[in-house]
């Protein structure tokens, strides 16, 4: 796959080609020292198997807009940068299942069962749980450096590097800032609607978004009127774009979303839908509905029957609704902003069907 | 602290301002971001609380050695971009603690573990330990986030950022494959000093001196020779380090070392120093020594007595002897490399000095 191929029609085989090319450079040097070479392999099964490429696909998209070009040295280089943003979405997702202590993901076992059970069939001295959050945590570490690494190695013109390195370095601190918030709100059974919107900003909007396409803009030049405009896109997408997971955890079809109906309730995730839904109840006096919800998110494993009333009851203080609603305000005023930014074609076009994409699928 | 100040008198110092100034800056656009902060303040005080600072001492110096200001703007730059190692260090030792499940460092609890008790004392949701493992796990994923962003706007001529780029890079994989191998060596009982020494060449002697002074000497735009010359040096002196650090770990003195003696023994550490011990009694077909260092090292909680027997025989079998000439030819080999660098003064004396104290120190 050279550089006279078009990349914006094969967007997502050309980010995943950049990044096992990537991989394999990063790994050369150190391609002497098995068994590490194991933990390098895993990471890229890992990285190639899987994923919507949301991200750099994002960036793309606001390099393209921006005026960056399609093909050449300079569209390499920015096809390098931005594809980067899935190594840190690789960090993320380990790591994330490390906290969780989630048993698969993309219907593979996560990285770390799968390392306590490479460590189980040896028989190795030790407890293969700790064999493999051990490996799972030093993976996703070495995602996170190279990440940056791919960033700083692409073959951009200096200039453009440093115009996107704030974007890059802010999404990077949004994205730790989000988990955290997540993790901590779980904990401290943080209910109000505020938290769950700082957390959705900081985890969906800010990192699967607005930082995106900031650094996509960035790279190519854009100034500050662009980027401000792209922002606002990012912001009120993004936020949509958890909206609907949102709705889909409670509502989607099992058969399509691979989840069964409820599951967010059923691991006590404090959407905003739920933080919208236990307001609402109070507001209306809806005690008992208030108190399905409640139930739903705090029991440690709460019974179909519990699931169920909390979904009910969702709808019945017309949680399901506002959030709705909520949707469709923020795709309109996230499509205002795109018109402002008057971007190239076929970038604008392409970012529209992105945010219809994002905001109104059913998976 | 201002830049008029002399960096080389009071270097520690120094490292500590601009880690403080640092970390200060990267945290204002995050500010708002309750609770957040708390996990941030928790990186600071880490990383402020303690550490002898080796390697940005070691980095400094060679900085220094090979021409570069000891004051004014470039001399900031270079403090900023060295001192950076020390974020670096941060996230290995907080993510160490959580793999090694260690309750405490530098008389402190753990990062994970001061989080699980923030958890209890809250009586939050959950599990403390699974929520001080998230915290832990993220608080490190920001050192290493932050590491890079500290070492990639020093503010230094880009051509000097480029030139040391490459040894930035391979320091953090270099410790990530050290950090990993380290673990799957002691998982699958691999015993031999090729796979010891290859830790110790990766986790010590690459990350600890030869990167951090591959590092300052190329911001300061050494040539080649004068590179080869301290890569040379710091290999020598690295392993010379580590092998102190195993007699130290084996016959310290408790009162000096803060360690029981022994100690390294009872955690089953796969040093060099158990491997020569283990070939020493192979070889010498001292099967009752060679079965006294196998138990200590692979037995989960062995008694004092054996650990007693274990450090006796890694005398009688002629490891401890072995060990110390070998840290005596290092150190050798490892001056007349730096000989051969030809390094300004002060930095050739200093660094002179680094080789002595890291090899025949106490503690």
């Amino acid at each position: 796959m050279d550089s006279v191929t078009d990349i914006d029609a094969e967007l997502p085989a050309h980010i995943e080609h950049a990044l096992d090319e990537y991989l394999c450079r990063a790994r050369e040097p150190i391609n002497h020292v098995a068994p590490f070479t194991g933990a390098l392999e895993a990471l890229r099964t890992f990285v190639l198997g899987g994923g919507k490429r949301i991200r750099p696909t994002f960036a793309w998209w606001a390099w393209r807009g921006a005026g960056g070009d399609a093909r050449g040295d300079r569209a390499d280089g920015a096809l390098q940068a931005v594809a980067a943003l899935e190594l840190i979405q690789a960090c993320a997702l380990i790591h994330d299942d490390v906290m969780d202590d989630s048993d698969s993901r993309r219907g593979a076992p996560t990285v770390h069962v799968a390392f306590a059970d490479t460590h189980a069939q040896h028989r190795w001295h030790g407890s293969p749980a700790r064999f493999g959050l051990a490996a799972a945590v030093l993976i996703g570490d070495v995602a996170l450096a190279w990440a940056d690494d791919m960033f700083a190695t692409a073959d951009l013109p200096e200039q453009a590097r440093a115009a996107a390195r704030p974007a890059w370095q802010a999404m990077r601190t949004e994205v730790l800032a989000g988990q955290y918030l997540d993790v901590h709100n779980q904990a401290a059974c943080e209910a109000s609607p505020e938290a769950a919107l700082r957390v959705n900003e900081l985890k969906t909007a800010a990192y699967t978004v607005k930082r995106p396409l900031h650094i996509g803009a960035a790279l190519a030049g854009a100034d500050a009127a662009l980027i401000d405009a792209l922002l606002s896109f990012g912001n009120d997408i993004g936020i949509a774009f958890q909206l609907r997971d949102d709705l889909l955890g409670l509502l989607g079809d099992p058969e399509v979303t691979g989840k069964p109906a409820g599951d967010d309730l059923r691991e006590g995730k404090r959407t905003l839908l739920v933080a919208v839904g236990l307001e609402h109840a109070r507001q209306q006096s809806k005690q008992a509905a208030g108190r399905a919800i409640s139930e739903a998110v705090t029991e440690d494993a709460p019974t179909d029957e519990q699931v169920e009333r909390a979904v009910d009851a969702l709808s019945e203080v017309g949680a399901v609704d506002t959030v709705e609603r909520r949707i469709t305000q923020l795709t309109g005023t996230a499509l205002e902003s795109l018109r402002r930014a008057a971007l190239a074609e076929p970038a604008s076009a392409k970012l529209t069907e992105l945010a219809h994409a994002a905001t109104s699928r059913s998976r």
